[in-house]
């Protein structure tokens, strides 16, 4: 243990600059001018891989975007392990809100800032540099390890669910490792034992069939973008409940022993962390348990009309939203997807016709046992880490893969995820902390070792 | 006057070749690109104005786009008419819907189309083309003409008001002459004796400092694109009764003679010509008295996050709505704009923060008595040239240009339009029928040979 320690101290500017190397190629996986970025960090993962010396090193066509298949098998008979992780990441626009360039990464504070430096390339890339360590000290892994890395997490990981289901035999194992997940507080170590499900649409209000003088038509016809605001407005009222008729039907109740550890565990300062005035959660619960434990339904875009300077005086032919829901343990995506659908059937105005894109990707909430064996062994190694005590908390993310991984091979999933709540995930001028590199690495270590 | 007639009946193709050039030159007034463009249109009409044999032809720095002035003083005493006109245009996006490109110029059906085909170059153009055929022909023109040519009429006018406040003296005459505006249907004259006023303002709601991880905020943070939903909705109610405090307090009422007037008039079908499912005017109005006698609040522009393909998962960090008011006789601008502006601050939902830019332009509505000589006039020389019975309504756009001419000079403003409500104003495939160019042109010829 202490070699592989030693060799991680010894490797670390050389590491960070290959991971450097990895953060600075665009595998933006919704852009499609992307596609050549896409395939250098799939090339940059199954070079690293055979260099460390997996013996099966796969680049799997998915009909989509690529993903990276490994295995090594342990010498001796041993412990299965199954690592989930992406490498593509969210797009990186506003360029011009980064401090700098989103794809030339820089270390700032004691920071790396790069698109994907916490989700999650950089936190992929911490495995693959533990396995190099432990490959190069020992000569081996303590465990048998299958890597399956994919390139669609940030679109909805269409790809990936066929081929979860057509390779059960393949990727078989004894519990599945993911590092795509956060810490409640910068050195706190942080299991989530629960995460949320997520569903969502588009829809399109459609009025005039151009945009129209406001002037000789204002007062004829239903303004699209006036439609959009009241359609919107009336899915959720003024104490931020969810208005749609049904929404809550089968969410799981939540318990005052949880309500009670969500709000010990240490929280965020959202007015400093994000600047905003005051925070806004659903009546009856505090922020800390509507992110955790209570569905969420939120407007990711919206344009209508005239987006330039100045005044353009249109009423315009049509307005757009999208939308998604985050989910809690007992709501079905499919139901929650049809529930919208149909409460913007019934509530378009008079005057303009909706038309309903639906999300493809969907998936169910996921909650594991925090008293499992797996789980505890991953909590100790975090402490031993990161020398503090471990907390347990519910995201307020989605990580559809885990559900599937759950549902189609009954396998424990640990999430060990090494994010900050600073690392402005999805916005300009996502970082990641170097020394939860330093100290994930000794977690990740440490946790294999014991398998 | 029949060899005024002969003159441009002769001349026709070459005229219309000439208005294809005028048309040709991109001046789009908002876009700060198209500056040479707009100067191009300046030189243009200068040069036209010093062919026809106008004795003063100056362009004017105005400390935006310059404005052309031109003067003809005829032999004799006789009136004088001042006339206004903008070359400028709105801006031609979305380019992609226009089926021939909006400043290449293309004669399709019996329609020109192209950007300021109607609104307001092409129909500048025929009254230049009117003076050069009268010279050409009598060697003079039928009364004194000074000519005012803006360049900044779809931004507001910001420095056009200065100008007439500081050249009284100058600009006197015995009546002010406009054609920017249309007419009922194709082929039926009509006199426009009401205009709305007009007032705007942006608003701003600002939430966290950066785009936000839905998941991980969802719930703690108030999303900014619901925020303006809820405030936008909370404006007008499901019967399109505008809901700020005070709206309605100064309205003119509606006269039934006057309702009856408006509903009289041949009116458009604007589920045929709009595409439309229904109309929907405010309750208790046609959409015809609506349009021409009702106050309106529109959202020209409406956006928040991500406008991309396919789905970011994020809590926008804020939203913007451009919005617009088109007054009647009694509502003053400056007032409507602080009623919306108190509204807004509040309604503004908690957990965002308003930030609002008032629109400088704002102008009170105008009505002239249909009575008065010079409109009769006019009405008569539309029906020769149009061999139709002349209608009057009230237009349910803004000129604010009358308004300002009304209140300075108290001269009657003579507004002869000759576009039709397939014109596509401020639209892509904006068009005039040349047969109007025609027409109009005889109209004008009269009307002016009456002075």
């Amino acid at each position: 243990m202490k070699a592989v320690q030693q060799y991680l101290a010894d490797h670390e500017e050389r590491l960070l600059k290959k991971l450097e190397t990895f953060l600075s190629l665009e595998s933006i996986s919704t852009d499609p001018e992307k596609t050549p970025e896409m395939e250098k960090a799939v090339r940059f993962l199954t070079d690293y891989l055979e260099e460390i010396g997996f013996t099966t090193v796969e680049r799997r066509e998915t009909g989509g975007h690529p993903l990276v298949y490994a295995e090594y098998k342990a010498p001796e008979p041993a412990q299965t392990a199954l690592f989930y992780g992406h490498y593509d990441v969210q797009p990186a626009d506003p360029y011009e809100l980064w401090d700098s360039a989103p794809f030339d990464p820089e270390v700032r504070g004691g920071r790396l800032y790069a698109r994907g430096a916490s989700d999650d390339k950089g936190q992929v890339f911490m495995h693959l540099a533990v396995f190099e360590a432990m490959m190069q000290t020992e000569g081996r892994l303590p465990c048998s390890v299958k890597l399956l890395i994919e390139g669609e997490e940030e679109i909805g990981s269409k790809h990936l669910y066929p081929f979860l289901e057509n390779n059960k035999e393949l990727l078989e194992a004894d519990f599945c490792l993911i590092s795509d997940s956060g810490m409640v507080e910068t050195g706190t170590p942080t299991i989530m034992y629960g995460l949320k499900g997520f569903t969502g649409l588009e829809v399109t209000l459609h009025g005039p069939d151009r945009d129209l003088h406001s002037g000789l038509y204002g007062g004829a016809v239903k303004n699209p973008a006036m439609a959009m605001a009241q359609l919107l407005a009336g899915m959720k009222n003024e104490d931020e409940v969810v208005t749609v008729e049904g929404f809550y039907e089968d969410v799981e109740a939540l318990e005052d022993d949880e309500r009670r550890l969500m709000n010990e565990a240490p929280g965020e300062d959202y007015p400093v962390s994000t600047g905003i005035p005051e925070t806004a959660p659903e009546k009856g619960y505090t922020a800390q348990e509507h992110t955790m434990a209570r569905p969420t339904l939120e407007v990711n875009g919206l344009f209508s009309g005239y987006q330039g300077e100045g005044t353009k005086t249109i009423i315009p032919s049509k307005a757009t939203a999208k939308l998604t829901c985050r989910l809690v343990p007992g709501q079905d995506p499919a139901v929650i997807q049809d529930l919208l659908v149909s409460h913007i059937e019934q509530h378009t105005p008079a005057g303009v016709r909706a038309d309903v894109r639906r999300e493809a990707l969907s998936a169910k909430a996921y909650k594991v046992n925090p008293d499992h064996p797996l789980i505890k062994k991953a909590a100790a190694s975090y402490t031993e880490a990161f020398e503090k005590e471990t907390v347990f908390v519910r995201l307020g993310g989605s990580i559809p893969v885990v559900e599937t991984i759950d549902r189609l091979f009954g396998m424990p999933v640990v999430l060990m995820g090494f994010g900050t709540p600073e690392d402005n995930l999805h916005s300009p001028n996502e970082s990641f902390p170097v020394s939860h590199f330093t100290k994930g690495m000794h977690a990740l270590a440490h946790f294999y070792k014991q398998m």
